[in-house]
């Protein structure tokens, strides 16, 4: 699809952003080029960093007069390739990463108008600063960018609350492919005048114009945090919990997480200073958080309620209650390691998928049983967001079998999978989008009606399709 | 815009539904052409009213194939007639009414499927009989059917707590334009696969496809509701208890309604029953509700804290909190009758308007000046939902003064508003919509460019330009 790309076009896409903003040599690309979990390595001949929106707006304008394929970036920690070029060396990439002014926070309207550079970690920051609360939170939100976690449509731990990332934003400025600039960046809470041009952005994966700068909402602060480690039998009981939770906190719970056993015990294993937050040992876990705006102890005693109901009723087996932010945040530890503690146990096939939250049971047997019968000896570590449904279905490697071996399953088990995940109306990606690695997917998944409506606004917003080819659609 | 249509055309289209399902006779149109402001007659050939989505598709497959107009109903409450048709009668007007059917209700998983023409009301039926909580809420709530309401991204009184109608839909079903069918009928809380289609249809006033029907999401129910209603001196003063009332209560906060004294004070010498709930005068008044899911006394003790601090601290002057479910009834009647009890008091010019929450005293103050200036005498009696920055602005006439007089002002008066709300970065139309009443007005709040994307979408979408013709864009 990558057309080839003249030295002279690249020396005058070089020459919008001045050679110190433009990086050559493969050396000082490779934080660029290669992905995270090391899947793919792309070739550039320069990655660009724009210090402005008019050079951002000038390089599009260029790339479209020269048919020029542009790959944005952000942090480069997407899962699914999104921000890689191909191996072709006949894209330019174009990091967002210098655009990263904090351009205004106002605490009276509750939001904040950032550009797309600004790290999570930074937006996190400036909210705080003021005294407000920017409640998106990511494993990777030290190194991730809000233009990605946009183009994304991120999701992580706090989305039972406050939502995805869709549901922060309330405006947006987009340089499209023709090189204009759409600016959309209001803070309103309500505007029914035309179509939702934002939602369209949001979640492209950079498809259809670049995000250089959004205004997003912020929130009162949360005064009092309780946080539950809950030890119960089956996702059967652990979604009777959520239900109890939810009819007694209502969005006052902000988390909840379920943990398999078997997770739990590679944290014990390999993480250093891990411990067992209850004394028994239990098949399945969750990582529960309630918060309230107001430090008065009601939240606690909603929890307690709910935490004391639920083990009267045999739902659950047994439960603490943390009793210090400390020992909160040893119970979030544990959890945000689950993803790269799978490592030390060898080769794990991956699948971010989500179904309707009553469903997750249900789904997890299915799928649970079908992932043993395709690779004997396979071990299944579910977890995730039991709350809005996502659950990451990884699979570790049978102890003792080779790594490569393993791996070379990985389409058949995808397969399997990805088919109970339809059966029960799922998606396929239900936080880390398409990019290059699920695209052969989505035609499995969609009706041609709605691949064509994609394409269709594809082709009208990027008619040249300069703009991240061959990524999502 | 509208061709000419033959009485062979009109025919094919009445056959798709049977005569019985197609109104010819003006007397049996006259609900589905005449607004209920009574802004617009329109007139056509016939008024359809398919049963089935397989017939909705028929009607689109013929109207594109024939280049002929649709126009797409539901309940008729719409206020800038975007769902009446010209005066041409040259269009084809597709009332959802019989499209009503409640396919499905799932409490476990908190979602609701519904088609177009089930009215806002049985929703909420819909969702009381498995004791689950549908948020949205209207005046017009017995009439209007949840396909306009969806299609006009329809705001109302809970939208702090529960958003607009756009963050209460899961998924749809949409008819496109060239009669294929949209399956999106997804209940899922998480899905990034690919552009997000939903979000372009609501809002868009039928001029994108038509939607048949809609995945909705459910609540709990709220267990104890507080309703306070608090007078003080100030749009200023009533900001300071909103920020107190949200760090206290967060999204617990679920109404927060300013009313002018002269808007109680219309309601005390019109409505029937109606009495001031304090008994001193005050300039301003909020209507305050907060809702929980547990009936435990807390929320009243969050209400109490604010009011008795708020009054405390001079920022509100009095306060009283409802009772009984009565005398909370008897509060909401009195707002529920503010758009109706201005009739009596002569020509009312109005604006719907938004701007950032914070800046709504200043807005007023601004705007109420300005009023005065532009036709001194005149009554602006603004209000609404303090708490998402919408308010409705409207105007009475002066007492004694000519109704037609005072009307034919009306040009006039909206440039000022609309300038005023323009320079607040706000938005004219925050929760009614465009159709053809704002239309003109389109070009003069948006950016070319936003207006050149919102045509490219038009087009690709709808290339024949059949759906709801010179509306919104």
């Amino acid at each position: 699809m990558a057309r080839d790309i003249s030295t002279d076009v690249v020396d005058r896409f070089i020459d919008i952003v001045g050679p110190a903003n433009a990086l050559t040599d493969p050396t000082d690309q490779t934080p660029y080029l290669v992905e995270w979990r090391d899947t793919y390595h792309g070739k550039t001949p320069a990655v660009l960093r724009p210090g402005t929106v008019d050079e951002v707006l000038a390089i599009l304008k260029l790339a479209n007069e020269t048919g020029t394929a542009i790959v944005p970036q952000g942090g480069n920690t997407g899962l699914v390739g999104g921000q890689i070029p191909f191996e072709t060396g006949a894209e330019i990439v174009v990091s967002l990463s210098r655009l990263n002014r904090v351009r205004d926070v106002d605490p009276q309207g509750n939001t904040m108008t950032v550009e797309a550079g600004v790290t999570l970690a930074a937006c996190q920051e400036a909210a705080d600063a003021v005294d407000r609360f920017f409640p998106l939170s990511l494993g990777s939100q030290g190194t991730c960018q809000i233009g990605g976690n946009i183009s994304t449509n991120a999701g992580g731990t706090a989305v039972l609350a406050y939502g995805n990332t869709r549901e922060l934003v309330l405006g947006l400025e987009v340089v499209l492919a023709d090189g204009t600039v759409w600016n959309g960046l209001r803070g309103l809470r309500k505007d029914n005048t035309g179509y939702d041009l934002k939602d369209l952005f949001v979640g492209a994966e950079g498809t259809l114009g670049i995000v250089t700068a959004a205004v997003l909402k912020l929130f009162q602060k949360p005064r009092a945090v309780e946080t539950a480690f809950i030890g119960l039998a089956t996702p059967h009981q652990a979604l009777d919990v959520l239900n109890r939770a939810q009819a007694a906190a209502g969005t006052a719970l902000v988390s909840f997480e379920l943990i398999p056993r078997i997770l739990l015990q590679f944290c014990l294993d390999h993480l250093p200073g891990a411990r067992d937050p209850l004394a028994g040992r239990h098949d399945w876990y969750v990582l529960a958080e309630m918060a309230s705006g107001v430090d008065d102890g009601r939240i606690r005693a909603t929890m307690e309620h709910v935490l004391m109901h639920a083990i009267e009723d045999g739902v659950a087996e047994d439960a603490v209650l943390a009793e210090s932010g400390q020992q909160a945040a040893d119970f979030w530890a544990l959890r945000h390691a689950m993803s790269e503690i799978q490592k030390p146990e060898g080769g794990s096939i991956k699948h971010d998928v989500s179904v309707p939250v009553a469903d997750v049971p249900a789904f997890l047997d299915k799928a649970i049983a079908a992932a043993v019968e395709t690779v004997p000896g396979c071990r299944p570590v579910p977890f995730g967001h039991l709350g809005d449904g996502n659950i990451h279905f990884n699979i570790s490697q049978p102890v003792g079998a080779g790594k490569a071996d393993f791996l070379a399953e990985a389409e058949r088990m995808n397969a399997v999978i990805h088919g109970i995940v339809t059966d029960f109306g799922g998606s396929i990606s239900a936080e880390h989008g398409i990019g290059r690695l699920k695209r052969p997917l989505l035609p499995t998944v969609k009706s041609p009606v709605e691949m064509a409506l994609m394409r269709t606004i594809k082709k009208a917003l990027d008619p040249n399709g300069i703009l991240n080819p061959g990524k999502l659609l």
